[in-house]
């Protein structure tokens, strides 16, 4: 856990960057602004927007001005966690160790909290884009990665046939699907988002690219496994909650001990297409081949 | 309604692209993109849209490359409507005359098509915007005006507290707030990216964001009194459920007399800061004056 240590100051300023750029509590409409934050603020890793600044200290050495476009990020991350448990989605009472958005707010509250902090994403990115002085173009480049991540093409797709998967005979080609989708499309366009940041060239950002979408299947890999071996006091999810559900995991697929290895291996991959950017890259291998062994 | 037929090749333009950016049917996810298509290309007036292309003509002749991008806005507008219809928001079955998206789809694929259309019609600017020439400065203010109309600031903050008022008693300052937030941010935002990408100056985007506010004003006193007075087989929405939810209406408030009058003098407000642009704003006035006398 050495490189969580390491990186800790980068999510403490992450959520920094949150709390200074969402609307206050006391703010007009209170529930909902109240709701977007409890969301956004609770416990969490910010692994996307550190993502996204780790990468781009392999182009550019001086990215400080990378984490209140990134932490961005974060939003998106957020809305999308609050939609996915609504009682017609998953229908989750825990999350991050606190009760899910709809639990604490409502459900009328908790749908419009997500769809908040959705455009309240890319409010941000413009506002602190601006501020920080990205051009206009990278900026579009920004909107577009993460539009086209988060839409029915990328994570949308992935939330829909896992829900319509539950319970049903799933085979490994449906699982890679919703997983890419689900949970890879935005990890990669974390780390698209930080190397555009940074200027990155064509050549950089196809490996970036390939890294990104090998740390979210080892991310899910390792999601699903938590979910059975996991510790929820840990998690801050139920443990065994998939499991319950009939959902498509790798576990189910393929046992755990082959998800472990498939982990492994996946985890070896992503270090080796960052190896050539060593040292500037030492902190991002760090970090996927942290996954197998994390505990949240 | 003269006006109208002669909007109607807008409307069927606004209706074609929309059509050919909106993922196909057969496109997975099949049942998210069949319910983005269903609610986007429902029978409608597409007043947004048209309101931001008939505004781009007071500032520029030529304005045939504003509606693949104006006509994102109705995304949006769906997207708002998708989320307001679900159960736990005003629970509506009957929209422009045909099942709401979550009774045509279930709960779950409403919910995501409607996060679909929000990204979408980010994407929808990006991608015409580009092929159509606008610079990245301009489509960066088309996307700022838009995430900051349709958030928590703007649409959203109106939803909220129209469902917390229901059944509550309201005053004219209440009343106003939610009308201004729920309807007239988005019809504001509308006219105004139509001066943004028509190049208007500083004192151009103040009389229209002046215009869309009233115009928004007499739109929603005009919505209200429909719900009273209007014909369910041509609204297509069900009479009196404004009524029987005990919505804050301004026929409720101020009598329907009252409110007749007072969109009378709002769109004779509308049209005086237009006058001076006459006659490329003759379609615009004559689009406020219609008002009054809508029947859906």
């Amino acid at each position: 856990m050495i490189i969580l240590d390491r990186l800790e100051p980068l999510r403490a300023l992450v959520d920094r960057e949150l709390d200074a750029f969402l609307p206050g509590e006391t703010e007009r409409p209170e529930a909902v602004h109240r709701a977007m934050r409890y969301s956004s603020l609770a416990r969490g890793k910010r692994l996307r927007p550190i993502l996204a600044i780790l990468t781009a200290r392999i182009f550019r050495g001086e990215t400080e001005e990378i984490a209140p476009v990134a932490a961005a990020i974060e939003l998106i991350h957020s809305y999308s966690l609050i939609h996915d448990d609504l009682p017609c989605m998953d229908d989750d009472d825990l999350r991050r160790g606190v009760p899910t958005c709809h639990k604490a707010f409502g459900e009328a509250v908790a749908v419009l909290a997500g769809d908040a902090l959705l455009t309240c994403a890319f409010e941000m990115i413009l506002a602190n884009g601006r501020k920080h002085g990205f051009s206009a173009e990278a900026l579009l480049s920004v909107i577009s990665e993460l539009s086209r991540a988060a839409g029915s093409r990328g994570m949308i797709a992935g939330q829909i046939e896992d829900i319509q998967s539950e319970g049903k005979e799933i085979d490994p080609d449906l699982l890679r699907y919703i997983h890419h989708h689900k949970t890879g499309c935005l990890f990669t366009a974390s780390v698209r988002v930080g190397a555009i940041l940074a200027g990155a060239g064509e050549k950089g950002l196809d490996d970036v690219s390939r890294f990104g979408d090998i740390f979210g299947q080892a991310f899910q890999i390792t999601d699903d496994i938590l979910d059975v071996e996991g510790d929820s006091a840990v998690t801050g999810k139920p443990q065994g909650s998939d499991q319950q559900k009939a959902k498509a995991t790798y576990p189910r697929l393929f046992t755990l001990e082959k998800s472990k290895q498939m982990a492994r291996e996946q985890v070896d991959e992503a270090a080796a297409i960052l190896a050539p950017y060593a040292p500037a890259s030492d902190d991002l291998i760090a970090l996927v081949r942290y996954l197998p062994d994390r505990t949240s």
